[in-house]
């Protein structure tokens, strides 16, 4: 590791996650962590009574309070700083990642629509946090009609926008509480409004813009299209998303630290603060994958993919691509897996058996001796079939099946899931020659072998427990010009074991066969219209008639 | 419950199950159970080490020692009068029924080869119980080879010959040990020797000559298909099964007590001994299911099923139909599931929850809340596939699902699993109208009204709990001459409570969806060379090269 920079300067790196946000100081130098603190939100995810009391809120909405983030900054950071015994003096930088989407209407100067006079009752007027699953019916206007017209940015989020995502969001507001809509003057991305907070002044960032935004060669879709989507919506990017300064790339200083966010955290007035970002992506120079054919996987509850490719290729299925999503001048390329983790625990809770009791009576097995083949989709399926409607499978059970068998056919199938998606990328022309892991689920050395194993590549392991939080201080650490780029920064900051494990021949040979199986099952049973989507209605049909009430969306 | 017969009078059954033989005294006038006892079988099923410490043996290998059936006579037969209080000399008649094909080899005189000298401490000289499933490769052979030539009976038997049967378990004697092979001058269902050491002479029942000898049209299978398979075989019914006296109807009088026998029981020497009879077969008349269209279902850890009907009909995939194997006059078809209690109880395990906690929970639902659909395929599936080769497969799970749901889908499966023997049966031109369930399961009355509504039928339930026993009671009732005929004495003793479950015509309509379901995925993963015979074969190879040792048949 070469130091390129001085060794007693410090950045700061705060990661907003969905229930808590984490702050960390690190050595420039050489990517220490010195110090860290954890505040968990005061109201968590808002999902059935807004703060005064209003509600409930309807089935599939989630919201947060702008007031828990601020709150990050004011107590994480100066508890960070603290625990690592730096001299706020000594830092040059700071950066933030985000959940995405999670997006917020405000007004032109950023206060958020749910703090001002009026609106603090009304539900639309809140952040919608990146799991907000009730704004379906506009997503699916927006595919169809990007369908229909041949949009040229459809294909580069796989063909599917999700419900997630910008443009669906705001057109639920639009449509739901036009009241809301009107007021709006900036729908912003919270990687963006908590930027900022800590600038005072408006920026918005490449990688939300893209993968969140629609914002594809250089443009939003066009009036017309929204225009026929909803003749109220044709000027949403021109008159509540677009910015003067354009887009910042990932690790560009965007601004100084304001005197109000500098009392909040401590730190120096006029120190760098760089572009938002997204948790996903600000962790791949943490754990030195900023290098194309490196695939990054953050792999917790879910998985998320991360790829940096020298060429712009349209890969179905994909969650997105965006020129310079992950690290500028590469395209950066983004997949992911909807439970992987929570599949796991979901089989601890069945059997009440713990991981590791589990984990330890599966490993002894050979490889396909327990008979099993799964379908990790019980959680739905985002990539390659982008499609939450389906669901697990289980093919292979006899009377002597035991517990620990299906868990190891469970962890099996998210490593065939996964490359599902690793041979989407390499059919699509972006090569995949190496997997980087991090997330909890990097401490499993059974399942790291096994992901070695069956996708037939080295695996490397990010060092750092709080990747994505390092991630942001290395981009603080560029934003304040103490290295030339992120590549570099991560070079010196980041950490991994490379090739931590490797495929061993054998076992690859055997899992290849298993995987031919899984491939087979995967192609029939993910076709639209097939036995787990008329399951679903039925289930669905059936619980609504019960319940006497409609079932919206596809509770998971 | 008209009474025939003298009211003081009193009939002997005994039921040799698996692991353990009963007797039961039962009032000839009204089919009162007056006393029963149950001997447990000193030496179980063999299937490590012989009696005198020869083994181990090899896989899939099960034994019996014919010294245990004995000791149910000796012991359980005495206690279960003292039981009743009942006089011995009031008692007129003896029957049993037994497990099949559980077969053994013995002298002219019926001494089993195990019990003679020089052949103690020889495997094949022992009594091979009905899951003995070592004789794959004889069954294989006799079934492409009855293929091939086009065997007339082959199609009574669902065109395929258990590995368990009679014949494919003496050509395993007859190659692996000829020596024993020579010196086996009968070969003979227990359920015949059991009698004939009652009655100190050889008979043969028609039961299991026709479902498990393959005695046909008044023939077993010719020398030259004999000889064909093994020249040294070509003799084999004619030296070791055929006897001068035919085969003896159910219920007929075959002999009276022995000397020795009435020593044994302490019942009075020449009570009429009935013909030998199989445990499910034989509980028809004890749940008054002798009439055609009434399927008995013997429910327990797997399930046998009996129907009478009017023609003969070759019925793809049934286990065998025999004229006059559940009662004269009619053809006896008999079908199965090899695991059905089997299934709920590995979910048990699985999960560590109690059948009646997991009944409550999954009782709530509407029908196809749970989303899942089930083959249950865990044991393999005895009928219509006639493959022990498939496993279970579970569709539709989510992150949701809760162990009571996986449970309610798994109760469902068996039942869509009877409803296609069910519409099996149709579709060959024998009609089922009823169904009546004998066994344990019968006690769970969620799980008999979830049997009414999928095959939308009534569901009559046996009363007695030891119906097997109850059924040989009967059947010694006619041989003793107190009654005509079996319907008859099935009418007077025997007892069912008769449509106590009607379906529910809502249930039945949204059950039907799913089983559209179970029928598209049973004919998915059903036919042979699928994924569930590569998972399986995948699965041999893995654990044969894990242990360093072939794996034979099937394990489950």
């Amino acid at each position: 590791m070469s130091v390129t920079a001085n060794i007693e300067q410090y950045a700061v790196g705060v990661d907003f996650g969905t229930l808590s946000g984490r702050a960390v100081v690190v050595r420039v130098g050489d990517g220490r962590e010195v110090g860290s603190a954890v505040v968990e939100y005061r109201h968590g995810v808002i999902d059935r009574r807004l703060p005064d009391g209003t509600g409930p809120l309807p089935p599939d909405w989630a919201l947060q309070n702008p007031e828990d983030w601020r709150e990050v900054l004011r107590v994480a950071v100066p508890a960070a700083l603290e625990a690592g015994g730096v001299d706020p003096a000594a830092v040059i930088g700071i950066a933030t990642d985000f959940t995405a989407c999670t997006v917020l209407p405000t007004l032109a100067d950023g206060t958020p629509l749910c703090e001002t006079e009026g609106l603090t009752g009304v539900p639309h007027a809140w952040p919608k946090l990146w799991k907000h699953h009730a704004a379906q019916r506009q997503a699916d206007a927006i595919n169809a009609l990007a369908a229909e017209r041949g949009e040229a940015w459809a294909p580069r989020y796989g063909g599917k926008q999700s419900s997630e995502w910008e443009f669906a969001k705001a057109l639920q507001v639009l449509q739901e509480a036009p009241e809301v809509y009107e007021r709006c003057e900036r729908w912003i991305e919270a990687a963006d409004w908590i930027v900022w907070e800590l600038t005072g002044t408006e920026s918005r960032n490449a990688c939300t813009a893209g993968y969140k935004g629609i914002f594809q060669d250089g443009a939003y879709p066009s009036t017309d299209f929204l225009a026929a989507l909803d003749p109220r919506f044709a000027d949403f990017p021109a008159t509540r998303l677009e910015y003067p300064g354009g887009l910042a790339a990932l690790g560009s200083r965007v601004g100084g630290l304001s005197k109000q966010a500098a009392q909040w955290t401590g730190l120096p007035v006029g120190i760098a603060v760089a572009a938002g970002n997204v948790d996903a992506h600000v962790t791949a120079p943490a754990a030195r994958a900023v290098e194309p054919g490196k695939l990054l996987a953050i792999m917790g509850t879910s998985t998320c993919h991360v790829l940096n490719g020298t060429i712009l290729a349209d890969v179905p299925g994909i969650c997105g691509v965006v020129d310079g999503g992950i690290s500028a001048g590469h395209f950066g390329y983004e997949a992911g897996q909807s439970a992987v983790g929570d599949i796991f625990a979901w089989w601890t809770r069945l059997t009440g058996q713990d991981h590791d009791a589990l984990t330890a009576a599966a490993a002894d097995q050979p490889v396909g001796g327990h008979g099993l083949i799964a379908l990790d989709w019980m959680g739905g399926n985002r990539s390659i079939l982008v499609d939450h409607d389906l669901s697990g499978v289980i093919v292979g059970l006899t009377l002597a099946t035991r517990p620990e068998e299906v868990y190891r056919a469970l962890l099996e199938a998210t490593a065939f899931g996964t490359r599902v998606i690793v041979e989407a990328f390499e059919a699509g022309g972006v090569p995949v020659e190496e997997f980087v892991v991090a997330g909890g689920l990097k401490r499993n050395s059974f399942l790291m072998q096994l992901y070695a194993d069956i996708l037939r590549r080295p695996v490397s392991v990010a060092f750092s427990d709080q990747a994505p939080a390092l991630g942001s201080a290395i981009h603080a650490a560029v934003a304040a010009g103490a290295y030339p780029d992120v590549p570099a920064a991560a070079e010196a900051m980041g950490a991994v074991e490379s090739g931590a494990y490797v495929p061993d021949p054998a076992r690859a040979d055997a899992y290849d066969a298993l995987f031919a199986e899984y491939r087979a099952l995967h192609d029939a049973f993910g076709p639209s219209g097939g036995a787990l989507h008329r399951l679903r209605k039925i289930r669905n049909a059936a619980l609504a008639s019960a319940t006497g009430s409609e079932t919206k969306g596809s509770p998971q």
